[in-house]
């Protein structure tokens, strides 16, 4: 069977939550570059993978996807065993908790985790702009507050959907592995359960694998 | 059996896409104001619903959801049918398409719309700002791209993730309800495909009901 194809470097946090899904289900997979440097990710070839010109891009096949969240879950379903349930769709409440954490992930914890990571690393060591305080104290306020509904509810259930770590932990990796390189690290130092939790998550293989492709230097 | 019951009012955007899902499948449902002069979204009782302090929030006998993406897809699934079946999850590539034009709609689509709807409607009229057109310049020419893409997609198959309508089409529709009364409506005149398929989801009985609640003057 051919492997899948992934478009796009490990480094961007995008991709990064696409290739850790594939590792959690241990599928074979093909990571193909797209050079920015040269605007591959505008050319007519990569624009009939992702439309907006984009990364990722996924190929099974005959199937294009992009979108790195919907690529993710059609991973999870299409590799789905009894060990490796990241959706739970065959329960009712489990999979709605699973949705709404995913959600949470989207709209209230990565915009304000995301912005931090831009300024503190992405913008001034691959844009050559300098860090932006005011935005990064805007978000770190921002965080602290989503970190303590996520602290409330870590108490409550080992991972974010409850007693399980399903494709809403999992989306907390890619942005958080790189805020933890930044100088607001220990910002998760004041919630024991989210630190925990946080642990928990960099101990699975899958993490590890991503981690060691994301920060070789162990940065 | 009880009815399901929905926190916030049907005019704002994220509980008309919750309300358009019940719709949809033909669901009983209650409507539970939550009263922002009072900041009831902040009490007590409100963060139990959804700890966010937002809207909407929704309940199911013992079961508490928020997110209104989240909540849409627990609707979805529970009352699903052979007719009303708008995740298509028994589709492994059905299923996919799906997920690929929710998140575009997410991340592409409504990040480009809303802030007109914002700078044009809500903000003028409902919290005395003045509109801000430099915001609502640079929005329109990302949504022009945006539609660009949806045009091409939609001279292929009828609705976004295929030939069936789905959630990924539901989504697109609350602030474009509103969008529409904005002086930039005619900017869909440009895309007859886009023009045709707006047209089509407006003629469904459940967004027929819906915009009649959120624009009772015919706006």
């Amino acid at each position: 069977m051919t492997p899948v194809k992934v478009f796009g470097p490990a480094q961007s946090t995008n991709v990064a939550r696409v290739l850790l899904c594939l590792e959690e289900v241990g599928a074979e997979y093909e990571v193909v570059n797209v050079d920015f440097t040269v605007m591959e990710h505008k050319s007519p070839e990569h624009l009939k993978r992702n439309p907006f010109g984009q990364i990722p891009a996924f190929q099974d096949g005959d199937l294009y996807l992009f979108e790195s969240r919907a690529i993710g879950k059609y991973i999870l379903r299409k590799y789905k065993t009894r060990e490796a349930d990241l959706l739970r769709e065959g329960n009712l409440r489990e999979a709605a908790m699973v949705d709404v954490w995913t959600e949470v992930e989207t709209h209230q914890y990565n915009s304000a985790i995301s912005p931090i990571v831009y300024e503190c690393i992405i913008n001034p060591a691959m844009r050559g702009i300098p860090t932006n305080q005011k935005v990064v104290d805007e978000s770190a306020e921002k965080l602290k507050k989503v970190l303590e509904v996520y602290e409330a509810r870590l108490s409550q259930s080992t991972y974010l959907a409850g007693d399980f770590v399903s494709f809403a932990d999992l989306n907390h990796f890619p942005y958080t592995f790189y805020f933890m390189g930044t100088p607001y690290a220990s910002l998760f130092d004041s919630y024991p359960h989210v630190k925990a939790w946080w642990e928990r998550l960099m101990a699975r293989p899958s993490v590890k694998k991503l981690a060691a492709v994301m920060a070789p230097q162990g940065a």
